[in-house]
């Protein structure tokens, strides 16, 4: 086969700004592996679990903000990529994914390594392309590149998410000495500005009179990526008491006058401290009780989202304002005067009592999980990332209350399948140190995220172990079953001492405060190979 | 929600004879595996990884023959079962997933641990529905048990395969003291007979004038479970040269007069020694060589398959044989003289020529990958069923000719990433020894498969660890390519030593012909953990 066509679709890639690729060995995939890995400007690593892999540039995703390719070979290859390309598409990340495959007449003949490809991932991307399997005619070759400017287009316009395009092959697979790849300059690359909604004129008339009105305005921003416009815009808001603003860890959006400590006080709020306007932005919350009571409030709630589905997380969604939330925080900015000081006191209150009360527990309580999260977070270096594994480290993160730090977690599915995985790919794509916060059960569903031979200096890994899914000894339902143990905590009794010397990680098993305190001093110096620290209670 | 409709299903999948249910832990799904624990006939097991759970369901539907359920959680857990469903369609072998979800009314409402669960694998089960969510009308009850019905026949009937019916559940989950499960008998389960397609009175004519004129009659058996009956005819036809027999050790039909070491001799055999009239029954073939030679010859090929998709794998497809294999070589036989002795007589010598060389090979060789695989099924104990994983370990049992063993692959998609599981699934369903024979990287692609706490006393591992993806050395493409150890070979370091210490398998490291004698019998010895011989070469 005439590889043109694959190096074209390579350097229209790297004309769109695609800088890394993962890839998985496999045959079928090798031209596209190699027209990636021979590219000069995109930076190509290898992994073989593929549902690892995905989770790995979904972290690279996450930390550079462009997209990343990823490739590999046919059959079952591709499914496994399934659960990262759903978490991409609810967490909102720019993946594409170019899928090796037969050509469509070997298909369902019973030949090796073939499943149905075309449209494999269903509802879970935002297009799905199949390539050309000829070239005869020119318009074939401008179809493949359309197909690629249209993908990576996609892939980042907002809501970004992934985009599939399944490639057929025919052999040859390998360049030879006589044809190597050509990478040439793409003539007339389409390109896409970012663009940014605002409100028109009619929309602020709408919207004027009851911003100005709102007695009780809470602000409540979802998981989203740091934004120091956004971050800036809102601390404005939050420290001229324009609404008071709640914000989860994996918002990062915990400004300094912003609420952190929901997780502790919701419970305690009568029904009566309900906001009379809600507002949000971004995607999904963390902290349930918060969740449960705007429920039960059902108050009016506007939801600021540019483009996309728009969900009704609280049942009570009454605008959807389409906008960016920088442009519509300036707006709702103007429009408000401050708050009465007395106005959301008592969450205010609650929030400076518990405040007090974690620090007064972190002395007086015996060790634990919840002070070991506190104690690692506390000590993190300067531009530490965060990543927490769900469920129950996640949930330990966010009841911190305000991280120094950037925090993500996989909330899109809120699956455990890949967080390892997307720390990795994190620490893969920045110096600064990327610290996991995990349980067991994630911790070794995903232990592929290591196998691999590229380094990580930077990563550190605070592991909970409590040999199993600790938080259904916490759920009452299943733990008044007597089932509790072998089918819902999972009991499992690996410890990560073996896995530490298997991958070559530094281990630092802990069982007490002073032990923490002895490890934490040497996790978070300096290394060239990653550290981890077991906590054992 | 009322738990009854979730208990009927479970009466009812155990009326149509499910044994087994493999669980993964979760919330969502409490319902449904608290009552298959429940159920007295039912016997569940729990994993942690869905991805190897669905493989090890494979594997008990492979020892078994009978439909496996699995049960998981909403999210993305459904999606890491997807490698082996597809594997499940390709191998026709029947699972009923069963995925639990949050109601319909909470998807794409940014809830936690949702994604898009209808139809997930889209053309890879040959159904889906949708369980009702509500139950306040006699009908839905009736539909839901319908579902189930309609679910386990279309599993079984021929061709075998997966099917998924997805589960909305709403809170409560468990059930309480006051309301345990009511398992009541359904009272007019829907059976279903077997069936067996026959050849009726005209096909007969029809074909009879072929099979009685045609000189040069092949039959290739394809993947497929042991079958004592189609082996002794089989055999029948072998043995008094109505037709040649070639047999991949796959298809489990190596009769004593059929050949088996194709992979060694094929390449040799000019294209006049071309059958003129191919017959296969069964799915795919391993032997490359065969499958070349059969499509260069291009001979007419008949396939006798009851029911499904009918594949054309050597282009030359004339006819389709709608009825039971059985039935037709019942008619065949009968339809046949012998052949005479000349003819395929250079296939013969050749088969017989191979098999003095690789005896001869074995003693003279260096000690290898291939001399210990060899050595290995040579010492198989009695009643032992050989898993062996992709791609170059089935390659190698398949040129060992013939093997006094069932054997298995997971050749309907051909991945590397459920052999493990496969394997652990079979030895949870017999006491006979389970031999898996994989190499580096689909062992530790799918170690999930260990991380559980069942015994697999009668488990056996033969690793060939050679570091990587060694089939890629042997290809004639990537091994001229300067990526090739990278990107091809995919390097990995890790030894099983560290992995048996994990999971407390007994570990045998063997590096020549002496040691691997020593460690195979204490490795075919009864005992209470599985045992791993790594070769390393």
């Amino acid at each position: 086969m005439n590889l043109q066509p694959i190096a074209d679709l390579v350097s229209l890639c790297a004309a769109k700004g695609v800088k890394d690729a993962i890839l998985s060995p496999g045959s079928r995939c090798a031209p596209l592996s190699l027209a990636f890995v021979r590219h000069p400007d995109i930076h190509t690593r290898t992994l073989s679990d593929e549902r690892s892999a995905a989770f790995v540039a979904l972290g690279i995703a996450l930390e550079t903000r462009r997209p990343v390719v990823l490739v590999c070979t046919s059959g079952s290859a591709a499914y496994n990529y399934a659960p990262a390309v759903a978490e991409a598409y609810f967490q909102q990340l720019p993946l594409l994914i170019l899928t090796a495959d037969r050509p469509p007449e070997w298909i369902d003949q019973w030949d090796g390594q073939t499943i149905h490809q075309q449209n494999l991932y269903g509802s879970h991307v935002k297009a799905a392309f199949q390539f050309p399997d000829s070239f005869s005619h020119p318009d074939q070759h401008w179809y493949g590149r359309r197909q690629v400017t249209e993908a990576l287009t996609l892939a980042k316009a907002f809501p970004p998410g992934p985009v599939h395009i399944n490639v057929p092959l025919r052999e040859p697979f390998y360049p030879d000495a006589a044809h190597p790849f050509h990478f040439q300059a793409p003539k007339v690359p389409a390109q896409s500005l970012r663009g940014q909604l605002d409100l028109c004129a009619e929309d602020r008339e709408r919207l004027k009179g009851t911003l100005q009105d709102a007695k009780r305005v809470l602000i409540v921003p979802g998981q989203q990526s740091p934004s120091p416009v956004l971050a800036g815009l809102l601390e404005e808001i939050a420290a001229s008491r324009k609404a008071l603003v709640v914000a989860d860890s994996i918002s990062n959006m915990q400004v300094p006058h912003a609420l952190t400590l929901q997780d502790h006080f919701m419970g305690e709020l009568p029904a009566e401290e309900a906001p009379d306007l809600l507002i949000t932005f971004g995607k999904s919350l963390i902290s349930k009780k918060l969740k449960l009571f705007l429920r039960a409030a059902a108050c009016p709630h506007w939801h600021v989202q540019e483009a996309g589905y728009v969900p009704d997380t609280f049942q009570a969604l009454q605008m959807h304002v389409p906008c960016h939330p920088a442009a519509f925080l300036r707006f709702f900015s103007a429009q408000r005067s401050p708050q009465p000081e007395e106005t959301f006191s008592a969450w205010r209150a609650l929030e400076a009592h518990y405040l007090e009360k974690i620090q007064a527990d972190f002395v007086q309580r015996p060790f634990g999980e919840w002070t070991a999260i506190q104690r690692t977070l506390q000590r993190l270096p300067r531009g530490a990332k965060v990543h927490a594994a769900n469920s129950m480290a996640v949930r330990y993160v966010n009841m911190c209350g305000r991280i120094a730090a950037e925090v993500y977690c996989n909330r899109g599915t809120s699956g455990i399948d890949g967080s390892s995985s997307t720390a990795v790919g994190a620490a893969f794509s920045t110096k600064d140190t990327v610290l996991l916060v995990t349980g067991d059960l994630a911790f070794f569903y995903d232990r592929n995220a290591f196998w691999h031979n590229y380094p990580m200096p930077n990563l550190r890994i605070l592991l909970l172990n409590n040999h199993g899914g600790e938080i259904f000894r916490k759920i009452k339902g299943p733990s008044e079953q007597p089932e509790l143990e072998e089918y819902f905590v999972t009991k499992q009794r690996l410890n990560a001492r073996l896995l530490c010397e298997e991958f070559g990680f530094q281990y630092l098993l802990v069982h007490d405060k002073e032990a923490l305190e002895e490890a934490l001093t040497l996790f978070f110096q300096p290394s060239f190979k990653p550290k981890l620290i077991e906590v054992l209670v």
